[in-house]
C-alpha cells in the first residue's frame, strides 16, 4: 500500500496536491486530479478512492486464483477498476462459485448487496447456473464472453473472433499453407464456439478446403494432444491454429516432443496473447485481445446500461501479432 | 434559434443561472450547467455551445435533405450532437456527395479542415467512393450500419439486427405463421444483408422452412411491389417481414390495394420503427432501433477510438414494438 509522499514523488507534485486530489478539492485541476487517482489506484493507495457513499459495482471472477499480473484477466480487471474508480465507483471483486450461485439468484443478490451493475467473467454456459438468470435479470450487467441473447438488459463484451480467425487465416496462406487445423478447449463454452465458427468460415472466404478430419476439440489440453493432434499431423497439416496460447503452447511442445520443428516443419499460431506469449519457444504469434482496453470499454456499456442505453455487443478490433511461430510451407 | 430567456423560462431558473452556465462559471453545479447545455442544444441556442477552439468532429451524411424530425436520421443525429457537445465537442454537418468523395480522400479531407474524427451516416457500399477509403484511413470514424473489416481505427455502430429478426420470426410464430415471406431492399446495402441472412437464420433456428421463392429484393420499392409481392402471395405467405419500415408500408398499402386486410388476411412486419409506424393503417408492429441512443453510443465510440480504444463494432438491442399489423394465422 503507497503513500501518499509516494504517490506525489513519481508524479512529481506536492504530497499536498496529492491530499486535495484524493480528496476533491475544487483548487486541483481535473487533468491532475484524474493523473492523481490513476496513480493512486495503480499503487494501491485504494482506500482513498473509495468513498463510503459511492456506488458500487460488482466483479465476479470464476477463477479468482489465476489473477495474477501474468493471467489474461489481471489487465481486464485492472482496466476495467481504473477506469470505474476514476469515475468515482467502488468495485467489489468477488470469486463467483457455483454453491453461491445455486443459493442466490443474480438479481437478489445484487439488490441484497445494494450493487448498482455487475461485469463477470470467466462463466460457463453449461456449468454455471447463474447464466440461466442472466436471461431475464434486471440489473445492469456485462458479460466477458458470453453472449444471452434478448435481454435488454445484458452487454456482450469481448474481441472481434471473426476478424481475428480472418487475420490468421489469411497470414497462414500468405506463407503458403493451405492444409490448415484447428484445434480447440470444449465447444460448450461460447467464445470457443464462435472462435470455431469464425475459423470455418475464413477458410471459406480464403478459398481454403476445411473438413472435419481436420478439427478437434476436448475439454482437457491432453485429450487433444493425444486424441486430435496425431490425426492432423496424419492428414498432412503445415500449420494449426489452436483456440487459445495456452493449448498453443502445449501443442508447439507436444510437436516437438514428436520431432517437428516449429515452425520449419508445423507453424502454430494461437489466441489472445497472453504475456506468456514472448517468452515460449519459439515465442508464438496469436492473436491479440486488448486487455486493458476491454476493461475500461466493459465499464462503458455498464455505465451505459446504467443510462439505458441498451448495447448488445461492444467487440474490440483483433490484431496479428507476428512472433516467431509460424514459416513459409516448405512442402 | 432561442434566447436566454426562455431557456431560464423552460427549465425554471434564472437567466443569470443560465448565462453563468453557458460560459462555463464555476458557481453552477455540474447537474445545472449540463441540463442548461442539453436544453441549449434542443431549443437551437447552438452558438453559445460552440467554443472557438472546441475540438471538431465531421459528421457527413449522405441524404440530408431528409434530416426532417420524422425521419429516421433526426435522433441519431441529436443524440450524436447532444452527447458531443455536452462534452466540448464541436460537429459540424456535412451533405456527402459523390463528386466530393472522388475530388478528396477521406484522410485528406479530415487533415484539411482539422477534424479530430468522423461520423458517417447513410453510406452505399458500392455507390460510395469513401468506403474504399475507410479500409486503410487512420482517421478515428465511425460507421452507421456499415462494416470495414480489419481497420482498427474504424467503429461499426448499429442495432443487433440479428436479435431483431429473432424477436420478428419467433413473434410470427406464436401467432401461429409458418409460411413467412420475405422482402427486402438490395441487398448491396451492408445493413440490408445483414437483415435478411438474420432472417434466414431466424427462420432456421425456429424450425421453420425457409425458400428462396418466398424471399425477394429489389432496388425500387415498386419493384419489390410488382415483381415479388405477387409471388409471395401465390406461394401462400400468412405474413411478410420487411427489411425496413418504409417498405413495409408500401406492402401494406398495395395488398389493401389487391383486396387483402391487414392483419386478417396478411400479417406485415417492418424494421426501425420510424415515427411514420404509428400512424400507418393499421399501426405498424416493427422492431425499435433506439436512434437517440445510437447517436449517443456513437459519440462514444469516437471518443473511444480518439483514446486508442479500438472498438470494431457496438450494437444496441433491438426491441420488438407490438402494433396491429399482425395477427394470429387463420388459415
Amino acid at each position: 500500500m503507497a503513500t501518499m509522499e509516494e504517490i506525489a514523488k513519481v508524479l512529481g507534485i506536492s504530497k499536498g496536491t496529492v491530499s486535495k486530489a484524493l480528496s476533491g478539492a475544487k483548487d486541483v485541476g481535473e487533468a491532475t486530479r484524474q493523473a492523481v487517482m490513476e496513480k493512486a489506484l495503480e499503487m494501491g493507495y485504494s482506500r482513498a478512492l473509495r468513498k463510503a457513499n459511492a456506488p458500487r459495482i460488482a466483479l465476479f471472477i470464476t477463477n479468482i486464483e489465476y489473477l495474477q499480473p501474468d493471467d489474461f484477466g489481471y489487465d481486464l480487471v485492472t482496466g476495467f477498476r481504473r477506469a470505474a474508480e476514476t469515475a468515482g465507483f467502488a468495485v467489489d471483486t468477488i470469486p463467483l462459485t457455483i454453491p453461491m450461485q445455486l443459493e442466490t439468484p443474480y438479481d437478489t443478490y445484487i439488490a441484497e448487496k445494494g450493487y448498482c451493475g455487475g461485469f463477470l467473467l470467466g462463466l460457463s454456459m453449461v456449468d454455471d447456473p447463474w447464466m440461466k438468470d442472466f436471461e431475464t435479470c434486471k440489473t445492469p450487467t456485462v458479460l466477458y464472453d458470453n453472449h444471452v441473447s434478448s435481454n435488454p438488459k445484458v452487454t456482450y463484451i469481448g474481441t472481434n473472433n471473426q476478424e481475428g480467425m480472418d487475420f490468421s487465416v489469411a497470414y497462414l496462406k500468405s506463407l503458403g499453407h493451405s492444409k490448415i487445423g484447428y484445434l480447440s478447449s470444449e465447444l460448450t463454452a461460447y467464445v470457443y464456439q464462435r472462435r470455431y465458427y469464425a475459423f470455418i468460415q475464413a477458410m471459406m472466404e480464403c478459398g481454403l478446403p476445411t473438413d472435419p478430419s481436420m478439427c478437434g476439440s476436448a475439454h482437457h489440453v491432453s485429450e487433444c494432444l493425444t486424441l486430435h493432434l496425431p490425426r492432423l499431423l496424419e492428414q498432412g497439416c503445415t500449420a494449426i491454429i489452436c483456440s487459445h496460447d495456452v493449448l498453443a503452447h502445449s501443442v508447439m511442445v507436444h510437436c516437438r516432443e514428436l520431432g517437428l520443428r516449429v515452425p520449419e516443419d508445423i507453424s502454430i499460431l494461437g489466441f489472445d496473447d497472453v504475456p506468456l506469449c514472448r517468452y515460449t519457444i519459439p515465442p508464438l504469434t496469436t492473436i491479440r485481445q486488448d486487455r486493458e482496453s476491454l476493461g475500461r470499454s466493459a465499464f462503458h456499456a455498464l455505465t451505459s446500461q446504467m443510462n439505458n442505453v441498451r448495447v448488445s455487443s461492444l467487440l474490440l478490433h483483433a490484431e496479428l501479432i507476428e512472433r516467431a511461430s509460424c514459416g513459409p510451407n516448405k512442402k
